[in-house]
């Protein structure tokens, strides 16, 4: 694919000079348009405006709404009024809204200047709720039918106004004061008979949520009921919008990715990787890595306080990093799948016994056989096959005890911090690898010190 | 909700006891199959059958495809061969093939024996395509229509033939050889004129997935080109199947959570966190942790050989964790930012110059900052504040210097090494957090050393 489009590139790029516009545009009107956005991405911005208006109208504004908001931007720069208004007459409401919050403020007054009344003000109603709510990601583009329709009047009504419909799939049904009272999906419309009575037909086990629902909230409940829209009303019950499927699955890859960051002490971005720029990348990175770095002066001042039985038995320094690895990979193993559990709502608070009893099974299953093996590595390869005469019996047993002493430690920390911080009201996922490893850094080193010094009885 | 849930079970419990059965039935049909599912999974076991058979024939179904393998099979073998047959009439085929999957041989036969034989082919046909192949979770139940329909035809052709279809609201369109020559969503087919031909109609530019394809690229496509369903074709480009959204949702958590699991050096397993025994949740781990150890014995031997300059200067011990540590999470930040942009489709290998050149420059940036941040300490804090006087200036320097190039190797470690394991077909996500902690310990130590020398010349 990639050195189809390093082809493709060319391709357009060359029949632009040649100006050969009606082979350009029989080329693009056979493309899909998240592919000629991809494109665009690839292609010189000088040539843009141009090739963008070889599209015909439809296809323009769903190419339009796959680009990137710097190319949009520099297209709405160079779009005429009736242009600009001809795209923005296209767009979905939800899409129309997305587009102008990443926009500056001179942009978006020409944007919402183009847009008929009726669609400004429902653009103006979207952007108003918080940010990842239901409501700031909402279409306002529905089908609405009448409790006393018949499966007759809902088609023509479908008909006469779904054209504009984010979908027309699932009818939502409303009383005279736009109370949500029941769904209707086109499938039972075309299968039942003509003269049925809306009402009469009607789902009212309603699965809805409101417009203050978190984004993430608003996909789950999608994902777990199989539907392909979602109602949002509001605190009345009185519908104001939908969730369509696509919408619900950009914000799920959107929330793993920001889980993923987090997990791995990122402030999460919305740019892709290659976009963000160099400066936006560090601001996004430094303030967790001083705030580690910082966090780590303690499992120095461990060390500088056990200094004089270093220096009496400098061996055990040797066996430092792969404790703290150990004990790192151990937590982090405990508290990755508990966040992930969190997050996909196989976990809450109140297992917090059952994880911890579970977790401690596991963790004495794996600190025996990490002992178990490292004893066997100390003495066959480090003593034996290296010779290192200085790692007697007694050290190598410190070191196979701080081993699993650490392993149960790590496993206990990393499973029980994550539910304490979605307890508290902070994103689990915060205390995933990073901290857990400072803080098992510590335990382990602790934990290290005094298992030698009674063993060794220093 | 989670309280809702208690409240719930216990109702439902004192209704079973008090044999109160139409109460029962007239509180579960008002209820979603996944969240029946939810609550049979807190239920006991043994009023699982009774509970089940008060369920419609439809919800039953639902419900049955939402619950775990365990309880699927406990019901299973309690029913009579009529009401298995009522439950594998109403499954669909993919999730017929998918319980199947899950159970032991002398279910799968009494399964497979009561599916009419029409079904009972499509199941064993979708049991034949490899593990996480578009094949294996496609289903064959679609609607497919003939170019020389018109539009009064196809919705007749619908009416009649699509109660039984996973979707109706895109039909495929074939030729007399099943060959895939267009597609009509229901929305068109609603919108046109009825004496439309669809052959005219139809949408030509198809995007479809083949029968081998991986059901990651499958769930991709569905959410790049927003679409409801895809058609699965093979190698002569005949339909065999669609994968719809839902579907597509599913396989998207998975491989989210695969990914998760992986960065984290863990095994995926397929099941949630509380249903997973302590052996799986142990034998997931282990292997991983084991190899990691093993691993660590490197930096082991890297301080041992470096054992005479600790003991003439033991202060540089207390810094071996605070650099390990630094350099293991800024390496990790590359390699987990490379690793989700490979996997939602923003980077390939070809990149890898313009990543090595961005990560270098933020490298900088950050190395610069924490070197400058660690000397402040360390002057401030180690030396004035607590009064360890052994930290001298040079050592300071050391220990910094150490730091900004540790970063700068981490950095290029952590963005290399995932663009090099997908080019040599290894999963990058396995080049996350833990490995990269490894090789960046092991640099570290070596630059520290090295580094002290140099400037202490020791």
């Amino acid at each position: 694919m990639a050195d189809e489009q390093v082809l493709m590139v060319s391709t357009i790029e060359a029949l632009v000079e040649g100006k050969k516009y009606s082979t350009l545009r029989d080329v693009l009107v056979t493309m899909q348009p998240a592919d000629i956005a991809e494109l665009f991405e690839e292609i010189d911005n000088s040539k843009l405006p141009l090739l963008f208006r070889l599209l015909p109208k439809e296809q323009a504004a769903d190419t339009f709404v796959e680009m990137d908001s710097d190319q949009q931007e520099l297209l709405i720069r160079g779009f005429s009024d009736a242009e600009l208004k001809e795209v923005v007459d296209e767009l979905y409401v939800d899409d129309a809204a997305d587009i102008v919050e990443e926009m500056p403020a001179n942009v978006v007054r020409r944007i919402l200047q183009q847009a008929d009344p009726d669609k400004r003000k429902m653009i103006n109603e979207v952007l108003n709720y918080p940010e990842d709510s239901a409501g700031s990601i909402m279409t306002t583009e529905y089908v609405t039918l009448r409790p006393q329709m018949t499966m007759e009047d809902a088609i023509k009504h479908i008909r006469r106004t779904g054209i504009d419909k984010e979908t027309i799939y699932t009818c939502y049904v409303t009383n005279n004061n736009r109370v949500l009272i029941g769904y209707l999906s086109l499938k039972t419309i075309i299968m039942s008979e003509d003269d049925a009575e809306v009402s009469a037909i009607m789902g009212t086990d309603i699965i809805s949520v409101t417009t203050t629902d978190d984004q993430e909230e608003v996909a789950a409940t999608l994902s777990t009921y199989d539907l392909l829209a979602v109602p949002v009303v509001d605190k009345e019950n009185r519908l104001v919008g939908i969730v369509t499927v696509d919408d619900a699955i950009d914000v799920m890859e959107e929330e793993a990715t920001e889980d993923i960051e987090k997990m791995a002490a990122i402030t999460p971005t919305d740019k892709p990787y290659l976009k963000t720029s160099v400066f936006d990348l560090w601001k996004a990175r430094i303030p967790w890595l001083l705030l580690l770095m910082v966090s780590a002066t303690f499992t120095g001042m461990i060390i500088t306080s056990f200094e004089d039985a270093l220096s009496v038995l400098p061996v055990l320094t040797a066996f430092i990093p792969m404790l703290m690895d150990t004990g790192g990979n151990t937590g982090s193993q405990a508290s990755v799948t508990v966040i992930r559990a969190l997050s996909l709502g196989d976990l809450e608070f109140k297992d917090i016994l059952q994880v911890m009893w579970k977790e401690s099974r596991v963790a004495v299953l794996c600190g025996v056989v990490l002992a178990a093996a490292n004893f066997l590595k100390i003495r066959l390869v480090d003593v034996m096959l290296m010779g290192n005469s200085s790692i007697t019996v007694a050290v190598t047993f410190a070191v196979c005890i701080t081993l699993a002493l650490t392993v149960l430690c790590a496993k206990l920390v990393g499973c029980t911090l994550p539910l304490l911080a979605k307890k508290l009201g902070f994103d689990p996922a915060v205390m995933a690898s990073p901290f857990i490893t400072t803080i098992v850094d510590a335990l382990a080193l602790l934990i290290y010190f005094r298992t030698s010094m009674t063993i060794l009885h220093m």
